[in-house]
């Protein structure tokens, strides 16, 4: 039997269409896949195969005339994010024996409407708001941090278990293990796919996202999402990398890359140049600089409403860093945490007017290749500044570290911004292999 | 039988600590109110009388040294609020066959582990995004509106069928209810309380909030929650009205006060007077004239992804100015709806600026009293600066208007400066009993 789980979402909705293949002959390929590989690494927080075949057979009586975009495509969902049918624990001891479930995200509902199979919950750390990695391990290999916090949707899409899964960022919870896994991995702008449904961190930061294999899914996915689009202020979209005009940004994060990171810089550097394009490159390290404090400062007082519940209840329950976020929180003087709002508010469209003059903008995903060990996700001085500007940022598989493992770079762009991203991503990418 | 119903939770709260009362007796003799009121007011999209009174007993039998600060307060929760016990609805056809449930809301949760009796869902406007009016009605003449969209909470506090209710605004839909039907209503500063189980609309202005019938109780509700306060940049507290700084802002909606409002307006300075205040005029018209425009951008906009799964999978089931709202969002441009952002993120700080001068700002909550007939629910015009700005705003019942309907005047402040309002809120009370 062919190995139908390595096939992109594109594919599969392709012969899906052609009638030659049913939803639950992909599925039970893919369940098989899960049962090899899954107790390597630990994807899956939830995933019941006698539901999944179910709903395969349901697809697959739906007549071909009523069937949506994104029909029999199965998507992980990241486990704190509301599913009306499976189980939901946010990877907290307070739920794991007493689960959530009955409502679906909106983001669920969508995908739901769309024709897709909602496969499971993936492996996330503890509410999302934590660096403390649990079992879930990176299949490239399994003693080293898929990075987190949305680790088992990156290593779900990465191990070919689905194609496609849901993820959460609040600082670097897509990105990092994105470029830990080698997948794609996008945060759109804030707030252009609802966060309701998904437990919350901070509002101003939390985002909802995607990881695939491929560009063609990640544009598959993002079609039933009503997506506005930035309609001015941008050079028209590229259709060649020929001439377009490109940064490489580095940021005040650039001392931590390490070698892994240094060589991805290089091989897209290299792969432009070829490709015709105008290499530039740009640091703005001053106005970056601000940002790790303004993180803090908004995400840690934010946290204060998200935890309160948990605080008064069940507090001995909760991972230590969260108690010491929330507890940062309190010690922050209100009326400067407030000037942290302004001061970012000020930043953006500063950040958008700098974006708008190229085409293409790549910067670092992470310092490296995933580090050895799984008690820790990793950093996200890379990311964090991008969750908060509220800007499109889509992981790009790259290179490999000194270990073998993946490393990405970071494409990204202006609020609104993210179709142009999307389009130089498949540029970039086209010209990589 | 003494007619508990009439009594507030402050009351309850202290007769239920002294062991002379169970929470079932009180329930019971709520659970009487509204089956002879409900008939008129239509105040409740679900309330089951056996569900209330199994959980009242539950909460009789907690051991007095277990019981949390809210023990057998009941509490009426807004029916775009999730509970896991009971069935959601949004007011939309979408849910009424189908509701949600299964899963508590943030502020549930707190208000459950607080000790509070969740009662019932409350009527709504569909998903708390319209202002078409359904069958509740207004207490003081039911052929007047109660107001929306958190119309049930408002009537059923007001007609004693609980002391407590939950509301939430996005324009006015909390402060408005609360003036037409005659109560305390209190819209906290943005993301004091988590919106997270909510119905998002938009993510800058839905804001949770309360609807009590004094501010004793007001303060009761308030404290298992954490809340954070301005540390700086305001007066110290007033205990007195005497010397009391006091500013009397009428706005660019002050046209639009009726006799009603203007009733107020002067009872209200004549006490504040009477009392030694020093009372300012102000209107900042300049200032709060770009607030219509901005409001209608940024929900608009921001309502594309709130709706985005209704919008493709259940659109004939919507209200139409629902689609209206999103198509209008959909129409405006991202750069211009970015800026508004921007423009409101500097407006913000020179709100809490100038407010912080005052002990004491009062501003109108609605035109007028109730209009007449159940279709509309009435004009935010007076309370949706203070949503977006992102303030507290209090509703202070004051006068009657001509038709004999409660007139409110807001009391509002700083970011953050929550319980200032408060404590001025009492101290205007006081004078004016």
């Amino acid at each position: 039997m062919e190995d139908l789980w390595k096939l992109s979402a594109t594919e599969i909705g392709s012969r899906l269409k052609n009638q030659n293949l049913t939803v639950e002959l992909y599925a039970t390929s893919l369940i098989d896949r899960i049962s090899q590989r899954d107790c390597h690494v630990k994807a899956w927080a939830y995933c019941d195969s006698e539901a999944i075949i179910a709903e395969a057979k349901r697809l697959d009586r739906i007549p071909y005339n009523q069937r949506g975009p994104l029909h029999g495509i199965p998507v992980g969902i990241k486990d704190v994010i509301l599913t009306k049918d499976q189980p939901t624990r946010y990877g907290s001891r307070i739920y794991e024996n007493n689960p959530a479930t009955g409502v679906d995200a909106t983001v669920v509902s969508i995908l739901r409407n769309a024709g897709a199979l909602i496969f499971g919950k993936t492996a996330t750390t503890e509410f999302a708001a934590t660096s403390r990695g649990g079992l879930c391990a990176n299949p490239h290999n399994p003693d080293h941090t898929p990075g987190g916090s949305s680790s088992g949707s990156a290593v779900a899409v990465a191990d070919f278990h689905v194609p496609v899964a849901l993820g959460t960022q609040t600082g670097g919870s897509i990105v990092r293990p994105g470029s830990f896994c080698g997948v794609y991995a996008f945060k759109p702008t804030w707030n252009m796919i609802s966060t309701e449904g998904m437990s919350r961190f901070s509002i101003s930061c939390d985002t909802m996202g995607f990881f695939t294999r491929t560009i063609d899914d990640l544009e598959l996915v993002l079609r039933p999402f009503s997506i506005p689009l930035l309609d001015s202020n941008t050079l028209p979209p590229q259709t060649s990398l020929q001439g377009a005009k490109v940064a490489l940004l580095r940021t005040h994060a650039w001392p931590k890359a390490g070698p892994g990171t240094q060589a991805a810089w290089d091989i897209a550097r290299g792969i432009l140049q070829n490709s015709g394009a105008t290499v530039e490159d740009a640091e703005l390290y001053t106005y970056f600089s601000r940002f790790p404090e303004l993180t803090k400062a908004i995400v840690s007082k934010e946290a204060q409403s998200s935890f309160a519940s948990y605080m008064s209840s069940a507090k001995d329950l909760l991972d230590p860093s969260i108690i010491q976020t929330v507890e940062n929180g309190q010690r922050t003087d209100t009326t400067e945490f407030l000037k942290s709002y302004e001061e970012v508010a000020r930043l953006r469209p500063i950040w958008d007017s700098w974006a708008s003059q190229y085409d293409v903008i790549l910067t670092p995903s992470v310092p490296d290749e995933a580090p050895r060990g799984l008690e820790w996700t990793g950093d996200a001085s890379f990311c964090s500044m991008w969750t908060l500007l509220h800007v499109p940022v889509l992981n790009i598989p790259i290179a490999k570290g000194e270990n073998g493992l993946p490393v990405g770079l970071s494409m990204v762009g202006p609020r609104y911004g993210d179709m142009n991203v999307l389009r130089a991503a498949r540029l970039l990418n086209d010209a990589l292999r």
